[in-house]
């Protein structure tokens, strides 16, 4: 690591925010260094919480977030905001304008907020949200809090790497709900029903109660929420842990708040803070960062080789001339996969047999 | 490659649709051999036109192109068509169901129709529906005609890889054609005003007509549609051939049809051979073919690495013994991504400088 990295990473572990705020447009630009650094922050780390909020956009997001943020400030916990913007960094940098003078609101730079958008490859993002949520909690930000539009995967894949999700639904008809159930309801670890003083709220709040018992096979007015689905979080892979826990039980709650006026938010960071009990007690704490570390390593991996691959065929000025051969007729792109990657195959055979085993 | 798949290729050759049929079977669901399959179908193509034909769902697409295979087929010529689906394996039966009874009133079992469906990963669709069309244009098809709603960046992709590709506009509103913008104009080669005898599509061709004038810099009345903008098609590297035609040019033609009467259809017919005949001519054919296969070595390499990696992580049994490190402290994902990967970077190396020089 470099003398300026090193000095920044100091200046951030003993709590300068403006080198919190250049760590993570370092991780944002994957500027020279940004690996080791992130690198070094991983061992201090692991004692944020971090909560994911999302919800269709006019779901009222924002306001939500930063009520929960002046909640928290309250009670002496200190904050970090990650706003992801999935559109362009023009609308990025609104979100972040807008941002700045709530945070002067409530006239304490310990909430510190950041928006991020999708300027990189999508699986990037994910990366990029992941290692500046490392840079808070090492940091020492208490609640670390990621804000996202529930929209695609991504935006999905995202939110999962949060050690609570919840999911705030706007009330409205039962349309809304249906089209929630398609990957929003496996993440939900709380339900927020916002605006809650509308029309409808009622009606969206008793959707979700029997939602939550039809997905469960329980009775109604609660449901329970079992840990097949909470393992989602982490990847597809149910690790052992996941599976002997099928007895304890989450039950998501459904929390009806009114964001503009902070109605329901202090029950809302109740709820949030039984989840964090519930994940500690029932070892899932534990399971699910596990899970998110195989996913961190894999990710990586699959970034770093595509980069690697991109680098070697550049450099061999290959590809354009292995095109040319295979429009002559001379070979497929097939057989160029396969005489490509056989010798990597091996080397990574032998690489198997190498590695020390640790334990 | 087994003596099955001999036989196999054999008699798709010598034009059996069964065999096509279970070689693109072969290739969707990823097949033990289909590799090798397909690796052999390569040097018996290159003679097919493929063309592309994309839109809006309610454009008209399907009746379209069928209407253009029977008239291929009145003109003595050979037809497969490669349906794309970009929802659920069901509807793709669906589709496919319709399509047989089309088949089957064309009376005519040289119109040769697939569905392939998006069920796997979205990079796959594009690679499955690429190889297909090597079955197709192996087999013998003089005109592969590959349909796909022009909605996501991956269906943009797939179409991307025809020779000649049409985009079907409904009559209508100017909004639709604003949207069309995005990513749609770039790929098109001829545009159909289908459902011509609906109001609004004297307006709609006048609308495109001053859509391409603007976009070429040139004046209205037909536009030219230069090869810079040509040359999107296989991808974004422009190659020196690319960059030398400049002074060539295609005028994108405006077809008006009505599919269900089968009138224009005859004209788009002759549009799309003109297009044929301006790629063969001004070398753009060649210079398209060179860089399509560049992407597929490239997208061949990718998945194939991810593969070997996933194996390669499985087999250790070791993503999760590597997580734990990292959640005990003890490295980090960024440590763990650089330990396994910089043999397989000096593999690469190594794998350089031993290539031995292709001309």
């Amino acid at each position: 690591m470099s003398t300026g990295d090193e000095t920044l990473l100091e200046e951030l572990l003993s709590g300068k925010h403006r080198a919190l705020a250049r760590t993570i447009s370092k991780i944002e630009n994957r500027s020279p260094g940004y690996r080791d650094l992130v690198s070094e922050l991983y061992a201090h780390t692991g004692d944020a919480d971090v909560i994911g909020i999302t919800g269709s956009p006019g779901a009222g997001k924002s306001t939500l977030v930063d009520k929960l943020a002046e909640t928290y400030r309250e009670r002496g916990e200190t904050v970090g905001i990650i706003a992801i913007d999935p559109s362009s960094p023009f609308t990025g940098g609104a979100v972040l304008g807008d941002r700045i003078r709530m945070a002067s609101t409530v006239g304490d730079m310990d909430v510190f907020v950041r928006s991020m958008s999708a300027r990189g490859t999508l699986g990037g993002l994910s990366t990029a949200t992941a290692d500046a949520v490392k840079a808070m909690d090492a940091f020492g930000k208490d609640k670390i809090i990621i804000e996202t539009v529930g929209a695609g995967q991504n935006e999905i894949d995202i939110v999962r790497t949060a050690d609570t999700v919840a999911v705030l639904v706007p009330p409205g008809s039962g349309d809304d709900i249906q089209t929630l159930k398609a990957g929003i309801l496996e993440i939900a670890d709380v339900f927020v029903v916002n605006k809650a003083d509308r029309d409808g709220a009622d009606r969206t709040v008793q959707e979700l109660r029997e939602m939550i018992a039809l997905d469960d096979g329980g009775g109604l007015g609660g449901g329970h929420h079992g840990p097949d689905a909470s393992t989602h979080h982490g990847g597809d892979d149910g690790s052992p842990e996941g599976e002997s826990e099928r007895d304890s039980a989450w039950t998501v709650p459904i929390v009806e708040t009114v964001a503009t006026t902070g109605d329901g938010v202090e029950a809302l960071v109740d709820e949030l803070a039984g989840h964090r009990t519930y994940l500690v007690e029932s070892g899932e704490r534990a399971s699910r960062s596990r899970k998110r570390h195989a996913e961190e390593i894999r990710t990586l991996l699959r970034e770093d080789v595509h980069t690697m691959l991109e680098a070697q065929l550049e450099r061999s000025g290959g590809v354009d001339e292995l095109a040319d051969d295979v429009r002559r007729g001379e070979t497929d792109p097939y057989t160029i996969a396969n005489e490509l990657l056989s010798p990597v195959e091996r080397c990574l055979e032998r690489l198997e047999t190498e590695r020390p085993t640790r334990n």
